[in-house]
This record gives structure tokens, sequence and C-alpha cells, in this order.
């Protein structure tokens, strides 16, 4: 592969170029991995930020029809808008729960749009490293908006919140213990809630479960950095497209505010440190794993520990007294 | 310091072989660390469990009036009590939340209570791994209940949580807006959220506090290992006593039923996992800044990574290529 055409082509904006960095990018082999660090450093431009929206929702909240509707918004006033999935347990559907296009067909034929796929690994930790050198990819062809989905599992909203400017909760309606379904966690980070199919005969419930999270959102402290008034809650209606203008201009109102404070900068700073220490990190243990002998000594003295057969302290002493010999 | 005589003074519960040994768990000479290590491995006994109680709440809602009256009534169920404190940020006082032990006069004369204040250290990560330990060392001295004390701070809650058994949330009445005062992500942990105050022109007041986090609680979705109604949201006085007894069952009732789900043990098992790979992941990384030629280029990628100069994946691989130079 000529490397130097491939950064060309990302930093003109050719989709067909795009899709191959992607390719690189999510490949697991060494040498790959080596060429897509290089990419990565070559194509950064510090002028290009795309606006970085995490849009999480268990399956069924309408999360397709809702990213369709707003994505069409988004192209409709000139944007470029790519979409990408973080899914660790995408095996179901081989390997991605966007792979199936027709989900967003009027999106996915929009010259203006660009929609790929969740690779298919297993290790949520990996799938997110490659999905945030995905968003610099996209980035870096010029995208105005890149909106990241996720499913309500485990901790990828967290994740993706460590890759997102806005982080925004899709909610369907639902009545008294129903409300239960939010995984804890997520209200914690959503900058807006919204809560969608507001429209025929759901919409007197989406408006009162929408003033449940308005209530639940006001018992949380306000986070520095924020305006008045956030974090949100909202209806939506995706099939109708009631209330999606409005969304969009309070995530471009929360987006304005946090830039000329200071907050956007800072937050992406720190979000850069952080996964510039996890790669540190992650590749210190890649190769210490990668080490049997050590390897077999955290999985025995591990269960040892577990079981209460050793303190905690004393079994990590044994492990680096063995990779740090004492007096050396 | 006789090592042996100290394992046989903490295993007695020997009150002042019980301070010293804490002392030496909380020294940070590396000498003192070679011994803590032996001696926590030495005086654990997998028979005796004491149940772990973390108490936060941000400072004025009552949590010293609250636990001298909640130790008491555990003293005077023939029960024995540590009372421990995680507060980063106490320098303020010496070092100290619970320096001053006039703040619980009685449960600090009661002979079947230990109240010990917080440690010094400026570090949180630091000051978490001790109390960890000395938590590890009132339970091999035969405590009952060990209650540790946290103000809302940072990520003390996260960290106070994986070490307790039980999570408690102590806040006062508040009205409207005021709620807001909640830091994010403590709700999350939280098995029991406790509206002290509930006593004279605060009673109304505080019961409505109380129905409203109830209402919050119930927004979230029910933890694996919890019975129906948990987590709960309670008024106590630790003025006047009321609601004191009707916590201490509900705190009991939750443990019962996690041992008998199995839950109890496997969170144990878990947080022993967490806390032996804490302190191996710790160690290398005291290993890799004590080395003064890493320490610098993290130092140094960190800023123009912070900056955009460098992609993060980049800069790590430059480190990673100093640690573990390719071809070796």
């Amino acid at each position: 592969m000529d490397l130097d055409a491939l950064i060309a082509g990302v930093k003109d904006g050719d989709r067909r170029a795009l899709s191959r960095a992607i390719t690189l990018v999510e490949s697991g082999r060494a040498d790959h991995r080596a060429q897509a660090t290089a990419l990565l450093d070559a194509v950064k431009d510090p002028d290009r930020q795309a606006l970085r929206i995490g849009l999480s929702g268990t399956p069924g909240v309408g999360k397709s029809t809702f990213i369709e509707r707003f994505g069409l918004m988004l192209t409709g006033q000139g944007k470029r808008v790519a979409v990408l999935a973080v899914d660790p347990s995408s095996t179901r559907s081989g390997g991605s729960i966007l792979g199936d296009k027709t989900r967003m067909e009027q999106l996915s034929r929009d010259a203006n749009a660009f929609i790929r796929p969740s690779p298919s690994q297993t290790e949520l930790g990996g799938v997110a490293r490659r999905t945030r050198e995905v968003i610099a990819l996209c980035e870096a062809a010029g995208f105005d908006v890149v909106i990241v989905e996720t499913v309500g599992v485990g901790q990828s909203e967290t994740i993706v919140a460590q890759m997102t400017d806005i982080f925004t909760l899709l909610l369907a309606p639902a009545g008294g213990d129903e409300l239960q379904g939010v995984k804890r966690g997520i209200m914690e980070i959503a900058d807006l809630v919204l809560v969608n199919k507001a429209d025929g005969e759901l919409k007197a419930q989406a408006n009162r479960t929408c003033a449940d999270y308005a209530g639940a959102l006001r018992l949380l402290r306000k986070r520095d950095g924020d305006p008045e008034g956030f974090p949100k809650a909202l209806t939506v209606s995706a099939m109708d497209g009631t209330g999606i203008e409005t969304a969009g201009s309070e995530i471009q109102e929360l987006a304005r505010y946090r830039k000329e404070t200071g907050h956007w900068d800072r937050t992406r700073a720190a979000q850069n440190r952080h996964w510039f220490n996890d790669a540190v990190r992650q590749g210190i243990l890649r190769h210490l794993t990668r080490d049997a002998a050590t390897r077999d000594q955290m999985d025995d003295l591990g269960a040892q520990v577990a079981e209460g057969g050793v303190a905690p302290s004393a079994a990590a002493k044994q492990v680096l007294d063995r990779l740090f010999p004492p007096g050396e």
C-alpha cells in the first residue's frame, strides 16, 4: 500500500481513501499497526475539528431512525456527517450493528454522509481505541460532524464519552417502573437526554417521561463548564421530525458555549492525554502478557487472591519482584 | 520492631498492637512497606469478616453525629466497631478529618470502638490503598463492623465502594435547586441514601427530600444481587436517634441477602482481584516513573499530545519503543 497516497487521499476527503485508511487502522496485524500509527500522525490537522457527538440508547428506542433524521438535517445544512459505532457485542450481525445499511437507507445514499460499521473485534478496549482513531481520520478528512453510536452495554458509554465532545442519551417513553431500564452511570455522563417517539399515542407518555428525567437531572450537580439548564431533557420524534431541529440547536449551543469558555479545548487536551497514557499502559501490559511466565503467575496469584489465600499486596510483590529483581 | 509480636497482638485484638500495625502500613519507607506486606499476609484470616460500610456525605450533613449515634447503637448490641476515614484533601486539619476526636466524643471513649484518623498523604490513590489495608487489619483484629467515612470529593467514593460491602450516602434536607449538590456518580454507587436532620423544623423538608431521592433512585436499574426495593432512601435523625435502628437493620438485611445469594463472596473476590491488579499496575508505573528518562519523555510527549502536536498512538509508540526496544 502506498502510504503517501493514502495520506493525501484522506486529507482530500476522498471516501475510498478514508475507507482504506479505516481498514488499516482496524487491522490487528503488527505491520499494519505501524503503518496506521504513521498515518494517524501524518494526517492530523489541529485546524480541522469535527463536532463529535456520542449517542447511546438501548435497542428499540429508535437510534437508527433518529440518526437518519438527524443526519439528513445536518447534510441539508451543507454539513458533512460521519456515523460510527462502538458495539463490543456485535458478533450477532457479522461484526456490526450498522452492517445493515438499510437501517439508514436515505442517509447511506447521501453524498455528504459516511456510515461505517463497527469493527468485529471482541475486546471492548480494542474497539474503543480503534474508534477513537477512526474519529481522528474522519476529522482529518474534513467531516463537520461525527456521530458515534453505542448500545447501552457495559462500559462502552464511558469510553465513548472520553472521545466525544457531547454525549446524548436516546430513550423511549415508559411508565413507572419501566424507567429503571436506564443503566446506572449513563445519566451521569449525558449532556442531553432525548425521549423519542413523542408522536401519536405515545406523545403524552413521552412528555411525562421527559419531565421525570428532567426532574432526576436536576438532582445532579451542574458540571463545570456547562451553561444553566444543562444537562437537559427534551422530547423528539424521529418518525415525524418533531424536536429534531431543537435537539440540533441545543447541541450547537452547548458546543458554542464550551468553546467560548475554553472548556472545549481543555476537554480535548485532557482526552488526548488520556488516550496517550492509555496507549502506554496498554502497551506495557500487552508486552507483559505476551510473556508467558508473567501471564501464568498473574493467573495463578489472581485466583489465590480471589479466594483469600494470599493478600493482594503480597501477591503483587511476587509479580513485581520477578519483573524487577530487587537490587538490580 | 518485633514483627511476630505485632502479628500476635493484632490477631488478639490488642488495640495498641493494632495502632502500631496501622502506623506501619501507613508508612512510606521502603523497609516499613516490606514489613507491612509480610504483616498483612500473616494476619489475614478468611474466617474473620467484618461488615464494611462506606459512608459518604458533604461537610455539614452531620456525618460525625451520625457515626457516633450509629456506632453506639452497634457497640450497645455487643459489636466491636472501627471507624476509618479517606480524605485526600485533609491537610487543612493537620492530616485528618477525624483528628479532632471530640467530633465523636462518646464513641471515642467506648472500649468496643476504635477510631483512626485519615493518614496525611496527599495522593488519593496512596491513601486508598493504605485504607484498604487498614480495613484488613481491623478485620484481622476481630472487629465486627468497619465504617469508612469519606467526604464527597473527587473519586474517593468510587474507591471506597471498591473496598466496602455496603455504600451509604448521608444527605441533609434541601429544597428545589439545592438538590443539585449531590456529586454525579455517587448516587450510582449508593445502596442506601439517608436523609439526616429529620427532626424539628426540618422534618417535613427531610421527608420531601427523601421522596425526591426515592423517585430518582427508581429511575436507575436494579443491580444484580440486590433485593427488591434497593437502593433505598430513608430519613434519619442523628440528633434524636429517629430511624437509626431502621437504617441498621436495612444494612443488615441487605448484607444477609447478599451473603445468601453468593453476591457477597463474589464481590469480595472481585475486589481482591482488583486490588491485586491495581498493586501490580501501580508497582510497574512506580518503577517506570522512578526512571528519570521515562518520566521526562512522558511529561514532554504528554504536553505535545495535549496541544495536538503529536497523535496519542504515535507518542505512545515512542515511549514503548524506548522501554522495549524492537527486536529485543
